[in-house]
């Protein structure tokens, strides 16, 4: 089975869940309705209402119990990605000042939280309090995460450790709670749920780490962004840091900033992609994509279970 | 029965959720750690957690109860202050630009989105999801009301409909749904809940109207903030609405932009105080205080009511 044919029998219910984000997104306030919508309508691959959907397959699923599930997820992800762009936006792009209205950020970081409090008014349809408990409880973390991405910004000297605790906080465990929530709202038994959760969070795990290769080995045309934006922007991925064990070129990389000369940059990041670098992070992805694999083989053999393997497919075989 | 008295009464109530809020903060990011207690320390009057305790005294009152709700609404309201100051700061501090390193500005707003998660996180601890929704509900209202204000700021042509809105969406809904969540944790009867919630709202709509009008009587040193800064922000409120129906005035008004001369803007606030602007803003500010006694008359007697009609005198009659 191929993503395209699981988006294909999907269809149906992802067109609700489309128009439901839009129709959730009407403030009566015309400033909003515009800014809403147009981070919507930047459209996106709907990973997490895809999740909320196939996890609830294993229990009693309707598209009516989950669609509140599928756009709350899909809207907490856009507000986090709002405020991750609100502030870099204002300041520095590609090193220069912007010329921006404040106006403008100031909407985007209310447009955010307004994204996020319609999730919140939609997800109180959910009886179930341990569906609220996991999802507080992803967004305090996911909060951590990006103060922790703030802090480990240029920190050429962080740990692996710093990296996976920030990868799992700003990606993986959004990724693993639209499992659950997508599980709980279809009823699906307790232990399944729990599976589905670990599910997600490994597929979340390898989904960020594919994202942080591809910023190397991808194009800017693929990306939306320059390659090597991450590297720029003082985020220190994965492949940065196997790089970074050998020493020449740890002298080099910890000499990226902000305002630097864009073919330096570029030389950095071929000199990257001549390491091992890109394989061993490769080969990590692959390890998270295996433990997804393992849960996967525990859970009950049906269709469902084949557009979940597709899906991981999906997200840990994107074009490197 | 003085407003001081109230705070001795619940003294040690107050200091359980004192606690309460310093320890929900400790996550464990010495930066975030440092950014919200900062916040948390430069103090507050805690009108929402007073307001959630005396709800909560019309029903099955304990401080177990009742603390986590009291918490949540505090940390609902610190966080929106902390968005409402991030961008503003960043850019201009009495029409200039600051000199605020970019880090900070990004670490304001994730303090503020994590305070906002720790919130949710707390109030899972209710069962009941009106309180949810209620609370959700306001959220969204809330984040209405911030784009409501930038899309009003300097708009001399706006409406006292505007104007009334936009405080309701800012400041009353969320005292209202802390009289409305208290006593939702505490059992009170659905009837005495709704009345509690209106209550809650016109003090709360007071309450708003009486800080716009001490922007222009109180002194620099008492708002901790100079005189007339709400103007020179753009944000224009009750007393300038009903100053600027004098033509003259108004004209004069309309010239007001954040990089104007300081000594200019105090000539406009000493013209917008000799006209009646002041004094029929205070009596629109009663007029609310009147719909909150009404309602208040209706409460059952006892020691709560006493300290509820107390705290109403203290919203409304702060020096002028």
């Amino acid at each position: 089975m191929n993503y395209k044919r699981v988006y294909s029998i999907l269809n149906k219910d992802l067109k609700i869940i489309e128009n439901e984000l839009e129709r959730v997104l009407e403030s009566g306030s015309p400033i909003l309705q515009e800014s809403s919508l147009h981070y919507l309508q930047a459209g996106g691959k709907r990973i997490r209402p895809i999740l909320v959907i196939l996890s609830a397959k294993f229990g009693d699923y309707t598209i009516d119990t989950v669609k509140d599930v599928a756009v709350a997820l899909e809207l907490i992800h856009m507000a986090s990605l709002i405020h991750d762009d609100v502030i870099d936006d204002a300041y520095t792009r590609r090193g220069r000042p912007t010329v921006k209205a404040k106006w403008d950020n100031k909407i985007s970081m209310y447009t955010g939280d307004f994204i996020l409090a319609r999730a919140l008014e939609i997800i109180t349809s959910v009886e179930d309090i341990i569906a609220h408990q996991v999802l507080s409880h992803t967004m305090v973390e996911l909060s951590i995460g990006e103060i922790e991405q703030i802090r480990d910004k240029y920190n050429f000297n962080q740990s692996m450790t710093n990296y996976f605790r920030r990868i799992k906080r700003k990606t993986a465990l959004l990724i693993a709670a639209s499992c659950r929530l997508g599980a709980i709202a279809a009823n699906v038994p307790e232990d399944l749920q729990k599976k589905l959760y670990q599910f997600g969070y490994y597929a979340g795990m390898a989904f960020q780490i594919t994202d942080d290769i591809l910023d190397f080995t991808s194009t800017a045309e693929k990306l939306g962004k320059p390659v090597g934006e991450d590297l720029l922007q003082g985020n220190i991925t994965l492949p940065v840091l196997f790089a970074m064990k050998e020493p020449a070129l740890k002298k080099k990389i910890t000499k990226v900033h902000e305002t630097m000369d864009l073919s330096e940059l570029q030389n950095i990041i071929e000199l990257i992609k001549s390491t091992d670098a890109i394989q061993k992070s490769i080969k990590i992805c692959n390890m998270y994509l295996d433990k997804a694999y393992v849960i996967l083989n525990t859970l009950p053999e049906n269709e469902t279970k084949k557009m979940l393997d597709t899906m991981l497919k999906f997200i840990g075989k994107r074009k490197f």
